[in-house]
């Protein structure tokens, strides 16, 4: 028996989650000598917080495409773990997997489960670190990867220029510099100077502005006069009127989130879009995805280009690691507000 | 020498176009007596009107992808003319044309201005009736075709409801009767108990609503408890956020216009879109499209289809005809109110 603290779905949040009361840390006794059979006992060493686990931290009553976490429980999201036994017919002891699972340090998982939650281990012929797992490796990056192929249409035109919002976090950051391979104008925002100078120095970005200090209404006109192609959202609100307003004809607009709307207050309005007519008169196309709807038919070539490309170097990664499964609520929220730089990540422990 | 009125644009509209002030008549002398080298002589029987032209009549400083009309000088649309005179390689003395043209009773081009305008001879093997030539075989029906087949995603899942706003007129009466025949279950919503009475009894909609008297916010859920899998969009505004609402997972929106929004006054807001989050939450697409974007594509087998089904009857077709030049805006107006019943056309002369 092992002492394993697990973070606990305790109430929905009214804004941004409150951790201690909405989030709690909660320790029970597991079992850790034996895997069941067939199943196996996992040590989580990262855990991935990511926006889209806020739609999750809801009223259950509430229905949508993605069940809600269940309010007592532990959370799930994408994490990586060590196998510490395993009498699965394929994972082995020692070995290192990904997929989603309980954010809890030890964890024990019967064969259906570890099918269902799609927990395999880890390919990673270049030994990259673990993190790059979570982001560039992980949901993240496939996500940027198979939609910004599948929906984004590089190359329609000409000469194109992409606009990425949240541009320096896990999904933006990718998307921005496979369009830079593909030889697009790449114009990123982001909420801080230093993300700026980031996007720009170290991700090769052609331009980007913090919208903090430079409205999106302002800064598009500004950064991108000749109009947009592609509009790559991970924020909505304003940032995508703005961007309606400066598409041009026929431009793609991808929609992977929308940030900027998820940690409304009960009583707050959502950002009313005010231009949404120029959808028919400039033809644009919007498109929301689910990284599930295009992980079949990019998984491969993603999983290859990227680690290549992250081991020689033509693509850059960071991640914002928190250490620690006491400061996991305390790291998704600073991720919900923007206050991470790179990709998120929760540290329980080393392999 | 001819006298011949023309429908001139005479000033830019404050809400609705009003007749004898934005839009008025003149009356010019044209020698119609014989065509100019390679060009043709024209008597026009038939002037198409159509959402799309509110948005010509605007400031000519508000930039877009449709130049606006100029000011001072006769509309242009689409028509159906009667050859008087040519001496153009390919259309003969006494052939009926279609194509863009000027909305005037009599009109000399030369043979630039004639592909320009893409004015060519009428294929009538069925003998139809010229009016339909305005509509279900004109631009409008070409948008329907085209647009539904090529983004409407037919069949994407198992069982499909469209919805389909503006239902009864020029597009939507036949986007529901194609989407019917391809055994989708097919709803509509339109401005009068007569129109709804037409969509089910005439059209075989399943189900209608008068949106007049039952609100989209109400009659989607109660209409469509299913969910909507297409909405096929003439109108935007509040039905466009209720069909947002009512959309199932990986709904298709094809955005055809939203004339709700056409003919604000200087001071009104646009409708503002409260939902739009939904796009990503239920993984929609939005399309906007122009007719040139599908009509390549799809022009023949449309032709040739529709044609077909309007000759053997198993597709429907009205058109509401007002009589003359001289009324014409007014015709235009009780168009853009919704007022029309069927195909909005003027008629100026019989063939």
């Amino acid at each position: 028996m092992v002492q394993s603290k697990s973070v606990i779905f305790s109430s929905v949040p009214n804004g941004f989650p409150i951790p201690g009361k909405d989030l709690v840390v909660k320790t029970n006794e597991v079992d850790i000598s034996k895997a069941p059979d067939g199943g196996v006992v996992l040590k989580v060493l990262l855990a991935s917080v990511d926006p889209y686990m806020r739609g999750l931290l809801r009223d259950p009553e509430i229905k949508s495409d993605n069940p809600a976490f269940p309010l007592g429980e532990p959370i799930t999201g994408a994490g990586i773990a060590k196998v510490l036994d395993s009498s699965h017919p394929i994972l082995k002891k020692g070995d290192i997997v990904s997929g989603l699972m309980s954010h809890s340090e030890y964890i024990v998982y019967a064969t259906e489960v570890i099918e269902a939650l799609n927990i395999r281990a880890l390919g990673n012929p270049y030994s990259l670190p673990l993190e790059r797992f979570t982001g560039a490796l992980g949901m993240p990056g496939l996500a940027a990867y198979g939609s910004i192929y599948e929906f984004g249409e590089m190359h329609k035109n000409e000469k194109e220029t992409i606009f990425i919002s949240a541009a320096s976090g896990a999904v933006g950051s990718l998307v921005g510099q496979l369009a830079k391979r593909e030889g697009l104008r790449v114009v990123g925002s982001a909420g801080s100077d230093a993300k700026v100078k980031y996007l720009v120095e170290n991700l090769g970005f052609d331009a980007a502005f913090n919208y903090k200090t430079e409205p999106p209404k302002m800064a598009l006109p500004k950064y991108i006069p000749e109009g947009l192609d592609i509009y790559y959202d991970n924020v909505g609100g304003e940032t995508l009127e703005a961007a309606i307003d400066n598409a041009k004809p026929q431009a793609r607009f991808v929609e992977c989130g929308m940030i900027s709307q998820y940690n409304r207050k009960k009583d707050e309005e959502p950002y009313p879009i005010r231009n949404i007519e120029q959808v028919v008169s400039k033809r644009l196309k919007l498109q929301g995805f689910l990284t599930g709807d295009v992980a079949g038919k990019y998984f491969v070539e993603f999983n290859e280009n990227v680690a290549k490309w992250l081991q020689d170097g033509s693509i850059h990664y960071t991640e914002d690691v928190t250490i620690g499964i006491d400061n996991e609520a305390e790291g998704l929220v600073r991720m919900l507000k923007g206050e991470n730089f790179g990709k998120a990540v929760i540290k329980y422990a080393d392999a």
